[in-house]
């Protein structure tokens, strides 16, 4: 039974009369009561005219559209007939990418899907340089304008696809980091990146598109998956809502890397969490040839052990153009397996082959040569990119969060029943070549398990079922979430992962140990 | 113990740290939630963030402003020290008149009283002329300009009577009548005076000020006296609150004329109401010398049975310009006690002194010479006023009213406990006059009692107890209201009040009967 965030009930009213002189709005309050389980729904100001209104015009029967907010049944229209498809946008709103579904809210059928990327990223390809630019005089304003303006023209596309009008869109969830729904809700995010790290909000109470001016509905409700802390977003929540981690009798632990890494563990009965910015080799920021997840992007790199031969694939089939950050990944594990890179990162020349070219700024891998590539210019991986990845927290961090978090806790690696692995990391990375590299523990592959985009998937299960909205808020005051930032533990276990695949070997027995040579 | 439609709550939140990261804006939920009868309130997307904004600025301490608002907290606002005095405004939103209080929320003392003409009088005088310019092109927009702008106009006067800014206005409670709701609300009108006469809305949710562009605190909450249909407005919802009629284990009963004449009929079981329009007679329109109850009216007339004396008392205590409608009255009675006008209304040249002229358009009774009026020009009644008098609804009206309500539920009028006169009628009529023209029943004086203007004394209880809140809702529902406009009983008791005081003359035993001389 789908208890969606917005219904379109069919009423039929008795008419006005003499003898029975309600009000236009009073008597359609009285007839939807009933059905609102005895609850009398409230009508916005900015609505009345037109619900009553349609209401009359209608012969007083039709269907009513209530949405749901902060509990309360909200009327926000009347329907001469109910509508053919009730439509919801479920929404992934992502600091790079803007990933989003429109759902039949009658039976959660999925209509259409689309992504896009953020229109925020003119301002600064990570969350950091917006807070910065949102300092500045319409900073802020700029930043909400190309928000809304991307969230509009992926609704405007998701509904051209199912066959409707943007503005037929009635219900919108979003689920997005700390920062991003600051943005979209124009609120101050100064306070996000300064010691103590606190949000203006962490669960906004539900409002109506039109205060947004979102091109959607202006009546439709657009609801917000809570978030924990200014590193712990709305996208976990609906990360623990998709994987089912707060229903677990074992303990088990959910990992989302995107721009940031949000680890949560525990099961039923206890949710424990932290977040760190997982830096930018995950988006392809560190290594010169490193591009965002895009076409011509190379997104898996494979070495024969044997011959010295790579293979790739990249995004969209196409001619390579570079590596975005699972192809990086990919190779640096590669190349260490083949033992082409030591374990503190450096090439080996004595067991490279003519791919090591040797320049002024020191060595260079040649991944794709220029004739096979898409601008002509080869794809290479230097000495210095290799160094500022082991400096760079993005592939060391993980792991330095993972025992901090699992130590906190008193809980083995061992102990945990499963690792759900969400995000982009989730969907291009697989488990093996992230052990390789000592970001994930040496675990059975199969505790490991991929949940795809599950900030859309929470963010569907918000626009269908009440229970999932209700344990969303009651998630957000469950989870205990650790401030690592500061976290003394956690920087001496960061320092301990400097090596490939850590200092300490024993750690992962699994991966070829290549000591000294 | 008050508890009013908005509260300064004090409150001093734990300080944010590594160690607690709630949001701001959560933070301080959380702390007014068990001040709040443990619910959570409610933000509205508009003040967001100011809301957070300044609790952060005010270091996490001071006085949250919360609305009552459709049952549920909403948190407003915030200051860093409680506010020396919270302000509420209590309307009387009349059709030709504004009255209204300024009321200390924290103490229900009174700040400061004010009144003002409505401005939308010169779109019409009367409520059925503003409908019929709703219909115009920009019509509704002008009127609910005008009232918006009057009320504006109201309360920045009682602000600055008390020392304040109208920002600083943190609620307004509106007592009107349902044509007046509508326009304030800027709700199309037109269905109230078309039969079945059914209002847009009866009951209509709280609003924020902003909403309606009111020069009050943007997020001052705005609350209605709902009303029961198209004649039957809030402002008698008010006068049952001020009367306490819904609550006397005796059967009573409250007039209320103003523009309309509104009568109601019950005790703490039932509650039987009708309504109809009053006529143009007590607004001073009938009589050619009519005027509205303003500077240089006479609303008070005796004439000495033995000289013929006319003394009179005129509003101000200036020179008389002409009569208002309690005037009117009070002439017409003496006029008849004094045998100079019989009981179908015609003069009685016999037996009128010199004061009785005979003109071309027939006689003409002078009341003010016009040496002694403000202009110049005598006050005078003419014979065609007498018969526009008798033949009006005015004073006729009324007791068909009440005869018919008391049949309808099977009460006599000797069973009334008590009978509220409220409205200008209440406050300028003496109820013995109004018993010599037949507009109320004979009965002992003592029955009647004087309300004042219970409209606005409702609308003060409205801003400062939340149980009268609650009982204006339910007293809503649960009065019975019965349309006169079509009742056939009705119409054969109007024809039947064409002489004074009654044709039925033992209805009257008090009145002196001068049968045909």
């Amino acid at each position: 039974m789908l208890n969606p965030l917005v219904r379109a009930i069919a009423v039929a009213a008795p008419l006005p009369s003499l003898g029975d002189n309600t009000g236009d709005l009073d008597r359609l309050k009285k007839v939807l009561a009933p059905q609102l389980g005895g609850v009398m729904p409230v009508v916005p100001y900015r609505r009345l005219s037109k619900v009553a209104g349609r209401f009359r015009a209608a012969g007083f029967a039709g269907a009513a559209i209530v949405n749901e907010m902060a509990g309360v049944p909200v009327l926000v229209d009347f329907l001469s007939r109910p509508p053919k498809v009730l439509a919801g946008m479920a929404l992934d709103l992502g600091t790079t990418h803007l990933e989003a579904t429109l759902l039949d809210l009658g039976t959660g059928a999925v209509l259409a899907r689309a992504d896009l990327e953020n229109g925020q990223i003119r301002f600064g390809a990570d969350i950091l340089t917006r807070i910065h630019h949102a300092a500045k005089d319409e900073g802020l304003a700029e930043l909400h304008a190309a928000i809304i303006g991307s969230v509009n023209q992926l609704a405007t596309e998701l509904a051209g696809r199912a066959g409707l009008g943007a503005g037929e869109i009635r219900a919108l969830s979003v689920s997005g980091n700390t920062s991003m729904v600051h943005f979209f809700l124009k609120l101050n995010p100064c306070h996000l990146c300064r010691e103590p790290y606190i949000p203006m909000v962490n669960a906004p109470d539900p409002c109506l598109a039109g205060e947004l001016k979102l091109a959607i509905h202006p009546a439709a409700v657009v609801w917000f998956l809570p978030s924990v802390g200014s590193y712990f977003g709305g996208d976990l929540i609906s990360g623990v809502l998709a994987s089912g981690l707060d229903q677990q009798p074992e303990t088990c632990m959910l990992i989302d890397v995107g721009t940031n890494a949000e680890v949560i563990v525990g099961n039923r009965e206890w949710l424990i969490a932290c977040a760190g910015a997982a830096g930018p080799a995950l988006e392809g920021g560190v290594a010169r040839m490193g591009m965002r997840a895009g076409p011509g992007a190379i997104e898996h790199v494979r070495i024969d052990p044997d011959t010295g031969e790579i293979r790739y694939e990249t995004i969209g089939k196409g001619k390579p153009k570079g590596l975005c950050g699972s192809g990086l990944i990919d190779l640096v594990a590669e190349l260490y397996l083949t033992r082409q890179i030591d374990i503190r990162g450096k090439f080996r020349p004595q067991a490279a082959g003519d791919r090591l070219i040797e320049g002024s700024e020191g060595y260079r891998f040649v991944v794709v040569e220029g004739k096979d590539a898409a601008d002509g210019q080869p794809v290479v991986l230097g000495q210095v990119d290799l160094d500022a990845l082991m400096r760079s927290k993005a592939a060391m961090y993980m792991y330095a969060i993972l025992t901090t978090l699992t130590n906190q806790v008193g809980v083995a690696f061992g102990d945990l029943h499963r690792i759900y692995v969400a995000g982009a990391f989730g969907r291009h990375i697989s488990p093996r070549q992230a052990i390789v590299l000592g970001m994930l523990p040496d675990l059975p592959l199969a505790t490991y398990e991929p949940v795809g985009n599950s900030s859309l998937a929470g963010a569907q299960r918000i626009l269908l079922e009440r229970q999932a909205r209700e344990r969303s808020l009651a998630l957000a005051g469950k989870i205990t979430y650790i401030e690592l930032n500061v976290n003394q533990e956690f920087m001496l276990r960061f320092s301990g992962s400097r090596f490939i695949p850590h200092t300490d070997h024993a750690l992962f027995p699994s991966v070829p140990f290549f000591d000294g040579e």
